[in-house]
């Protein structure tokens, strides 16, 4: 295999978002690493599809089915992952109509459930990548009768992801933390 | 909301594969049931679709993805849960071509993850259902060249679930003794 690297006026590797990668792209990159390598096993949840005509293995007619959950669940060290990956191109706040009710009803189930929940952010034109915890989202979205979560809010009481190379995101040694409180 | 039941002479009710539910849409209605009583949060995988063509939000050509994993998972006391769901008429033991390698692989990781994963047997003519622990699943796998694993075989390494009303398949009980043991 061979990977080509953007590089610097003095050869060091730029990591940059100009190749365009989606935030779900860059989480699965991440997740191919940790799997290659025994770390965690999460994987993207297919998208759920209610399949109205299909002649031997080609579907002719489907929808998409519009109760679909968050977008990657797995395991880490034994435990339950869930998470839910969102763009936003607001330098200032994350828009809440971002995230649809029946997800915030599931993240309150893994919850419940003792899984570990995480709404991952990435705010584009900054660049910058943020994963906050399940009950802190939940928490701050039943206390606040507001239409966005700050940035602020982010900085403070979420965690930062560091975009690196391999693997791009490297966010599983964040959960550690939450591990050993839960 | 009503339900009828089929009794006997007695009016005991009768727990009858009558009904013609499928080992997975039993396995669902369980899940149900655990996930409106907050004891599990388990959900079938949608089956991974690869789509060719599509018009806002009709589907006009896809394909069934061939690299599927397992039938369920999710979340029980925080730790990740996996089940593989299957069905077999043979009265005498279960063929292995009925699990493909990708879902072998794929129990293996979890189980690297210390994830817990289980292949859950319905032997249909029998009306008798086991939950296969993943580790003694891969062992036999492994230490014996069958090609299918005998009933004697679940009936003393793994554990029976008994039919009952609500849920159809009371399963999760039988996990506990696992994460004790994990």
């Amino acid at each position: 295999m061979k990977i080509t690297f953007d590089v610097d006026e003095n050869n060091n590797i730029v990591h940059s978002k100009n190749r365009g990668m989606s935030l779900e792209a860059e989480i699965t990159e991440s997740n191919i690493f940790y799997r290659e390598n025994n770390i965690a096993l999460i994987y993207k949840k297919p998208t759920p599809i209610r399949i109205v005509k299909c002649s031997n293995s080609k579907i002719t007619e489907a929808y998409f089915d519009e109760k679909s959950t968050t977008d990657f669940n797995g395991v880490y060290k034994g435990r339950y992952i869930d998470i839910e990956a969102k763009e936003t191109n607001n330098e200032t706040s994350f828009p809440l109509n971002n995230i649809e009710d029946n997800q915030i009803e599931h993240i309150e189930n893994v919850i419940k459930n003792n899984g570990l929940a995480f709404l991952f952010v990435e705010f584009t034109s900054l660049e910058r990548y943020f994963m906050l915890e399940g009950h802190k989202l939940i928490k701050f979205i039943k206390e606040n009768n507001r239409k966005s979560i700050p940035l602020s809010f982010f900085i403070e009481s979420s965690d930062e992801v560091e975009r690196s190379l391999i693997p791009p995101l490297d966010y599983i040694k964040i959960i550690d933390k939450y591990i050993k409180n839960s």
